[in-house]
């Protein structure tokens, strides 16, 4: 069997940015990028140069990757050569291998929208694309509005398409910008531009979800015969979004006919990197991963109806359609049944307690951990927390130390100059071996800016644990994350706090409370006595 | 033109039933029947009676629909009759319209899972589908893993429907129970089962969103020849969920080629009831509405990038592919550093700012606007802080009062019985007119229970400030959002808060700092002020 090159182009970092409520720093950029690159896709969109300055800053501090990096930019302006035209410039002064324009192919946007002649804006794709070739550079044009174009004139659509393949674009990309139209009209459409004389090998796909099809239509056209695919992770974008590579691509590489069919740049190991990679990317974000999220969800294997999950105890096959780890995620059967009980035991023993099967206290963990959930606590990510309530259910907790009080001082104020500046300061008591210890700390950082005063506290906290201090002097809080959740009926405040050490070692803890300077030092509490349990050991 | 009958039969309240985490009350399910039946839905499947008392309640307690009222259940088992079957019993109890019987179609589940010969199985589903019938029932049969059972066996998998058709069932419902069969492969499929003999017009589809297809599967069926569409509001449902009515809905009733051909039973009327329907059931259930939901979210006709807003404002149908109001939902223009002047205009003047266009002041707005947001601001939902920074810019911001400090102090200790208790305490200092006033709260709510330092802060700020204290009376504090950002290079604080007053108005302001008290402190302040300009107006 032919197999095809079919190529995957990420413009998370681009149109994913379109996403309302969002908008990436630099860093984050960079973070993502790598992440794309590590998953193997062909081409990065990285954003718009010189329209904003993230998007040029990105461009500047990315380094070599594996995946082409594009520029993305539109087709000259009326009135001016492409040479002359300040912003097309910026766009290729990114310095990227490929660089996308976005174009207009629909006669009405042309007219109404641009407010030129038909002619011209034909002229200006060609000319557009023509400067891009003539740089050395890989172009790619976006197609505007090309379904609904068509569907009002497709002899102008197709003369747009025409002028920018004449030009030498290696990809000519059919966009359904405003995500209205359907997978069958997408396949049909598609058809016929092939006929008309675009090879489906020089022809992408771009689709939105505002009907919810974006994946549907994505692989009716490459049913079509298109072979670039556009999306984004977590089916970021403008609206509703766009289509979602984190569905696309393990559909593309393990379902049929698609897997025989085509050859995509993901392998199956990087594959397995997919549900990190969309929970990075919500983490970034500060978003709640979307449990029912296709392949990647917390929920996308979870078999809660009776029958379902007792079938799947025999054969995961008769309820799942793909192996949950093939996409790294995994299989969730709730925790009333028999399955809960043995999940848990497997999670004890990665936190190195093993704990014989039908021992009582697993029934008394679940029961823990369903009522702490239901007050707001997770304990997906938050292992360390989750390793010490279970030890205190087994009787395994040692003290160390007890806290009797703590106070935090925030004050704002203006200093001698007339600025306002503001100040935190923590004390916190604590009671070691039978003598008690008051620590005070500010929130002033090396350079004497403001840290907060979860920072302060911190400080206080780690400040004098008396013969434990020089365990957890290595300690430091690299990741601080804050959700305002529900907690019964009211709402409270989740705070997961990431802790690292000098051994490298790294590990979550969770505080809830109405107030967050609680919730934050309950979290940090949790992070200094998990490390006291691994480095002192249990018998104190 | 033919136009045919296309009906819909919604299973919220029992495939629905299956998303993780959900477990509706029977006065839940009362409440969603009766939204779905002023929506038009032809079935409400109310649940599986017999099986769970709330299912068993709902059936007692639910009045007359106009909607056919469905019981589901499953074929008999093995070794009784049908008569003889107490679990078929329960569900022909509930004295239903019409009786929906799932029965397995794929040969592997029939000896793996049910352990008896494939005739056996053949032999139930005949029976079980007579009775139903017998008793003057409309029946229902869903062919579960009947995608999967075909493409392992086609004869029998056809030998099963064929005995449910035969024994007269009104419906035979292809059903994709593990979510994983693609568009292309469920069109084919159905035209090889209308091939065999079964007419579409007695056909059903029923498919889940594991691969992000469910409603491109589910149209690819209509497509196909079926003339029945299954699926759940919100697209709850067993992992992924299943296909989402409130995406099919309004594509069947608006959109090309499907508004022509078929009628389905919902009016434009009731469809402009879709988007309060959605909200109403996220309310029910405790969820955040999905913001990029198709159709119903509240990203849908959100309009982010520059060219979309200005395009959008000469003509909407640039880039909206139904009118917002279609489906009850509305527009959305917001602010972001892509944004153009016209958009930016735009917006001031939803807050009353009429500017002129080319006013300086536009590109200073926009300036800070972009310097803000490189702070880790965002004002895309901070409507009411945008509208402040634009008033300071173009010199109509009145002062009202000016903070000279604050100070918080939260204290956690051992109370008289032994037990953490925390506490709060806010001091702030402003000047009125010249006068100074001093105000004190604390974190305790009526209940004495803490509400935390921002709580804390709010209501001292809220206390006195002199002339205008009468006007801030009715504002509260509704929302609450916190996320760590990239601020520069610097993880900050950023905070939005959701205020309302005795009007009715609701506004959001937004906070930026490393210190999460201040953060909140700038966001209240915002409140407040915007409140002031509402009521006092700007020539104080």
């Amino acid at each position: 069997m032919m197999v095809d090159r079919l190529y995957l182009y990420d413009t998370t970092l681009r149109d994913g940015q379109q996403t309302q409520g969002i908008s990436f720093s630099t860093a984050e950029k960079l973070r993502i990028a790598a992440a794309l690159d590590a998953l193997g896709v062909d081409y990065i969109e990285g954003g718009w140069p010189g329209a904003n300055p993230t998007d040029s800053a990105f461009f500047e501090e990315v380094g070599p990757t594996r995946a082409t990096l594009t520029a993305f930019g539109m087709t000259k302006r009326a009135g001016r050569s492409a040479e002359n035209d300040d912003v097309l410039a910026a766009v290729l002064n990114a310095g990227t291998q490929a660089v996308c324009l976005v174009g207009k192919t629909h006669d009405y946007h042309v007219t109404a929208a641009l407010g030129i002649e038909l002619a011209e804006n034909v002229a200006n794709i060609r000319a557009s694309v023509a400067h891009i070739v003539a740089q050395g550079r890989e172009a790619l044009f976006d197609a505007e509005h090309f379904f609904d174009g068509w569907k009002a004139n497709p002899d102008y659509a197709f003369e747009c398409l025409k002028a920018a393949f004449d030009a030498g674009a290696r990809w000519i990309v059919l966009c359904d910008t405003n995500g209205g139209t359907l997978p069958l009209e997408i396949h049909g459409i598609v058809k016929e531009v092939i006929a008309r004389g675009i090879p489906g090998d020089r022809l992408g796909i771009h689709t939105h979800n505002d009907t919810e099809n974006a994946v549907g239509g994505t692989l009716a056209a490459v049913d079509a015969g298109v072979r670039q695919v556009q999306g984004t992770l977590n089916g970021l974008g403008e609206r509703c979004g766009n289509a979602n590579l984190t569905s696309l691509i393990p559909t593309l590489l393990l379902k049929e006919p698609y897997a025989s069919l085509y050859d995509i740049g993901v392998s199956r190991e990087a594959l397995e990197g997919l549900t990190p990679v969309s929970r990075m990317l919500d983490e970034v974000l500060n978003r709640v991963p979307m449990r029912q999220a296709p392949y990647v969800g917390s929920s996308a294997f979870a078999h809660k109806a009776g029958l379902h999950a007792s079938a799947i105890l025999k054969d995961p096959s008769t309820y799942e359609h793909i192996e949950p780890g093939a996409v790294g995620n995994r299989r969730v059967i709730p925790m009333s049944n028999q399955a809960g009980q043995s999940n848990l035991r497997r999670r004890l023993a990665e936190a190195g307690l093993e704990v014989e099967k039908g021992d009582p206290a697993l029934a008394r963990i679940l029961e823990r951990i369903k009522q702490r959930e239901s007050e707001g606590y997770v304990y997906d990510t938050a292992q360390a927390s989750f390793e010490l309530l279970a030890r205190d259910e087994l009787g395994r907790m040692p003290e160390f130390f007890e806290v009797k009080r703590y106070r935090v001082t925030i004050e704002r104020r203006k200093n001698k100059y007339d600025r306002m500046v503001s100040l935190s300061e923590a004390v916190v008591v604590v009671k070691v071996d039978g003598v008690k210890k008051l620590s005070v700390s500010e929130s002033l950082d090396n350079a004497g800016a403001d840290r907060g005063p979860v920072n302060a506290l911190a400080k206080a906290l780690a400040k004098d644990l008396g013969p434990y201090q020089s365990v957890i002097d290595d300690m430091r809080l690299v990741d601080f994350k804050v959700r305002i959740t529900q907690g019964g009926t009211e709402a409270v405040t989740r705070v997961i706090i990431d802790s690292q050490d000098g051994r490298g070692r790294r590990w979550q803890t969770v505080g809830v409370s109405a107030n967050i300077v609680d919730a934050s030092f309950e979290a940090l509490l949790d992070a200094v006595r998990w490390k006291l349990i691994r480095d002192c050991g249990e018998a104190v």
